[in-house]
Formats: structure tokens, C-alpha cells, sequence
């Protein structure tokens, strides 16, 4: 109960509040303020968000090529020509795909697989779509496999499957260069990063 | 722009991005986050917070009584004639009046002044609808006023006026007291407080 007692509930607005809830990061206090704030100083932001939500919810769906959010058939990546078609970045999730897009110029394809293989939780390689990945390995279109999972236990795996997947079909497989963060003091960095990023030294 | 290159982004999602962003607190990070949570895992919750914020913004509307949200023509509190009808507590705002009857046991009435005198942002008398607020010290019912606006500079000038008001009307006026907080140390109090407090000394 964010609102007072049982008497004073106001029921709407109430139920706006509890509905805010379901935003990530955001708890009773911070929904209690998004809701009066909209309220009090900005009902077309709120009536527009509205709508934004409904078509997002309701329209956005997968791309058929990559499995990217896009409410087209074929996300704009994906239907841009002028790509690298021979290379494909397998990544997690959406985000992972727009921070790479955002910092590095990777001018090549994407493949989202929306999670990782993580057979306790059901998750195994039908729920990442990997049939689908394994039908563009076979175009014949694609030469370079790069994999962008996180560097997690269950990244690490999937990496490695799907990297099996791509060798047999005589693919090159390259995966992102995990070590010391740019920046990063040494004395400050975790052990593990440490010890991975002393063992893959590189000559200079 | 928060996702990637112009060829990259996909109007829909974007739009949604930049709605959520009309959130108190949400910025372009947090905003992302929220579109892709939703999207990935909580369509339904999406789908229900859009359903909310549409109807609270087009139905929520004032109490004729005492200016505080409500859908209906009078808010429960209002409605609500348990309650003692010869007290009337003066908020500048809906959560400070959520806050009071959260944290009291007060059983009276409010009034919402949803904001407080400030000549210099043209919010005057009219604006914070003292009118209304005069017709209800004039009808009889109320005999006590308790002046429980902010202990700002606008804050203390607003129950100020609303005080002289009520006293002409020969009301008892009183205004919530302001001390050091309670579990306060005196080490840590500020000194306008901490002066205030000492000033206004009573006797135990």
C-alpha cells in the first residue's frame, strides 16, 4: 500500500502506481512520484507514453533474419544492402547489439540469439533460435563467424557451441578479445580477468 | 540518440525510448533498459501500464472539495463523514497529504493547494484556489486550521497569507511545529533548524 489507508485509496491512481512498477529499477517511492508528476505537470507526455507502449507491445516483433526487435519483417540492419553480408556478430540481446553498433564500426551482419544456453533454466538451443543460425551458416553467404557473448560461464558456452556449429562448416570463427579493460589499473582488476589476460598475451 | 547509427534504428523502439524518458528520474540509459525489459520479458505488464496511464490521465481529475486527485466528483476522504469535518490541514501537494495520513493519526480534512505563493512564477491567489478554500472557512463547519506547508521561504509566506486569512474569520490557526528531527544528533542538524529548534523552546 503506497497510498494511506484503506479508506483513502484512490483506486486509479493507485493502480497507475502499482502498474509503474513494473518498469525495472523503479520502486514504490519512484512510482508514487512518476504518477504524481505526470499527473500534475505532464498529462501529454503521459497519454503519449500511453500510446508508445501499446504500439510497441502490440507491433514489435522479431526480425525474421536476425531475431532483433524490429516491427518491419527485416530489421534495418538486417535490410541494408550496403553491410558486409560475409560476416556475422552473434551477440545475446538486443542492447549487447546496439553497444557494439554504437562504439566500434562493425559494418557487418548480427545474429541475436535473446539469451544463452543454460540447460538448468530450460534454455537449450531450440529457445536461442540456433536452427535458424545454422541455415545462414549454410547460405553460403557467410564467411566470419564473430562471437560477442558475454564473457560469463554460460557466454563462454555458448560461444564455444556455436563456434563448434560454424568449424564444421568450415567457417572462421573469431571471438572478442576479453583481457584488461582500457583504462583499468592492474592492481584493481579482478584476478580472473588478470590471470586470462596474462595467459592470451599478444606480441606488440 | 540512444540506438546506433540512423540506418540502425528502428523508429518504434526509439519512440518508446524517448516517451519513457518523460519519467521523472529516467534518463536515456534507464529509458532503454525499460523498452528492452518490457519488449524481452513483460509484455503484458506493458500492456497494462499503457491501459493505466491512459485512463488515469484522461479521468483523474480535482476533488471539488478539497483539490486533491481523484476520478470521481468528490475523493474519499471527502466523502468519507467519519471523519471530523471541523478540522481543515492546508498541503501544497497530493504525496505531502499521501505523507500526513500515512505517518498521523490526523482524522480531519485537507485541502490541496498544489503549490505555493510565488509572484515571480505568476502563482498567485487564484492559482492555488484560496477562494475556494475561503468559501469553505466562511461556511460554518470548520473551526480549526492547521497550516502544514513546507518549511520553505514560499512555504512559510504561503501559510502565512492562508494564516491571516483564517483569522479573520476568527479560526484557530496552527501550524505543524519545526525542531531538530527526531533521532536527529545536534552535531549533524543544519543551523537554520538548529536555531529555529532553540528559539522555539517548550517547556516539559
Amino acid at each position: 500500500m503506497v497510498w494511506g489507508g484503506a479508506l483513502m485509496s484512490e483506486p486509479l491512481l493507485e493502480q497507475l502506481i502499482d502498474s509503474l512498477r513494473c518498469l525495472p529499477g523503479v520502486g514504490p517511492k519512484s512510482a508514487q512520484r512518476m504518477a504524481y508528476q505526470l499527473l500534475q505537470r505532464n498529462r501529454e507526455g503521459g497519454l503519449r507514453l500511453s500510446d508508445m507502449l501499446r504500439f510497441a507491445m502490440e507491433r514489435i516483433g522479431h526480425c525474421q533474419k536476425c531475431r532483433n526487435f524490429t516491427e518491419a519483417d527485416i530489421c534495418r540492419v538486417c535490410a541494408d544492402t550496403s553491410r558486409e553480408q560475409t560476416k556475422l556478430c552473434i551477440v545475446e540481446s538486443p542492447p549487447d547489439m546496439a553497444a557494439l553498433e554504437k562504439a566500434t564500426d562493425y559494418r557487418g551482419m548480427y545474429f541475436v540469439l535473446h539469451g544463452k544456453l543454460s540447460p538448468l533454466d530450460g534454455i537449450g538451443p531450440e529457445q536461442l533460435g540456433l536452427e535458424a543460425l545454422c541455415e545462414r551458416f549454410d547460405s553460403g553467404v557467410i564467411t566470419e563467424i564473430i562471437l560477442a557473448t558475454n564473457s560469463t560461464v554460460e557466454g563462454e558456452a555458448t560461444a564455444h557451441y556455436i563456434g563448434e556449429l560454424a568449424r564444421t562448416r568450415n567457417l572462421s570463427v573469431m571471438r572478442i578479445a576479453h583481457g584488461v579493460p582500457l583504462g583499468g589499473e592492474l592492481e584493481y582488476v579482478d584476478g580472473g580477468t588478470l590471470s586470462h589476460a596474462f595467459a592470451g598475451r599478444t606480441p606488440v
